[in-house]
């Protein structure tokens, strides 16, 4: 752990480990350092829309909780983040059998915190950027 | 059908029927008609985000596939639609059991089509609105 | 002024009253009430773009500033109102001498406020729906 | 010219020379390249909104602009482009008496092209990332 550079690695942690929709989509957190977060999915058919591409839901859903590491690890003890709103461009149908996701906070904040993702669809060893997202998040109080 | 207002129903049902993540998640078509699109879905403990609420991930997929059904029933016969990119605003945490929502067209078009989507959580038989949208969608050949 | 739903209607008047690119521009505040705000502005040469068309950018302008005069009526006292981000889609070009521009609230807030905004061109006497966009706002400390 | 990146120059100094609303509000096209565009805004008072800050709507604008130069170098003579949509955050206020903006193209594309763009305040000789943008376009016929 960086010292100069403090992580709510905790909060990361709790965020993947509790959140029910996130491990049953198939996202996996694979690192985290402060204000960077990166996960990964294995594409399975449960994943595709009516074209057999992923669905854009599944790729706005790991850009969003991705967004949400890459918060939660800048904010102090105590607070956890909720997403006031995001806006994503799918660039190229993910057509791989795996997505990686990395996000970067862009403007970390006492009470909002902006992010920047991007969603790679791994595909012949090449990994193709398939979504780009910009996320805002509130800092609140964790109730939990 | 309103023969003064084509609706190309087929394709709404498809695009229901075949996507594979949205009947995994659960999402119900309830009704379209030329240029709207309305779903409903029961929430479960599989669509919890951390502090217990419905995933944002969750909320934007209802919200995005139901745009997808208001723009698909306005495309012509061999053709249908992709999300370009969206963008969702969080307005309100969904606590009730019970997730509707509601797209329609504000731009159709040959190229493109603009929808706008709300998600209510249904609360003590009150509809809330929890979240809104905007989506662009291209209109491409359907492959199948 | 309804009593049950109060109005900063002072703020609103200053922030149009101090805002110098909106008074260049040649937006004027038409009317306010809780949560609203319409504006006017006639369209001259120098709001083109390249094609002849309003440029996007004073599109987005007036649309933003009404945006912050609808949020800004339902701020207390002491309290202003910034834009944290919005996003607008262009839905047909304006072609007309006027636009008219209204936005309302839809999620009040201590911290945030959400807006929606249309931007109308007014056309042979018709209005014609040319942009929309949805703005969060923060509520922050008056420094003036 | 790089042959192997064609480049529409003229059509990205036409939209800069074409838009009276661009030279009225001092935005000055700095350079170009395939899939690249960067400009410079002196700040003047006329910018400012209530606070003295730039208006949001003149970065708007500026990111707006810089983008089409971006894709306009990418596209085929006889065609232009239109923003179709376009999303930004305002990271931190604009203090300096400067403005530098860059656009990239992130998807090119036959119909539609997707950028992103940064907008930097000069403050005491640092750039400052005062904003961040991703736009939309669409590739339409030239009718100039």
């Amino acid at each position: 752990m960086d010292r100069g550079k403090e992580i709510n690695e905790g909060l990361v942690r709790d965020i993947f480990g509790r959140a029910r929709f996130i491990s049953d989509l198939g996202v996996v957190l694979l690192e985290t350092s402060s204000g960077s977060c990166r996960t990964g999915l294995t594409v399975l058919p449960k994943h595709q829309q009516q074209d057999g591409y992923v669905h854009a839901g599944v790729t706005a859903s790991i850009a969003d909780h991705t967004s949400g590491g890459a918060a939660a690890s800048m904010v102090p003890e105590g607070s956890t983040v909720l997403t006031v709103e995001f806006k994503i461009n799918y660039l190229r149908p993910a057509r791989g059998d795996r997505l990686e996701c990395a996000a970067r906070v862009i403007k970390p904040g006492r009470r909002l915190i902006i992010t920047e993702t991007e969603v790679f669809s791994m595909e012949d060893g090449r990994a193709v950027l398939t979504a780009k997202a910009m996320n805002t998040l509130a800092v609140v109080e964790k109730t939990w």
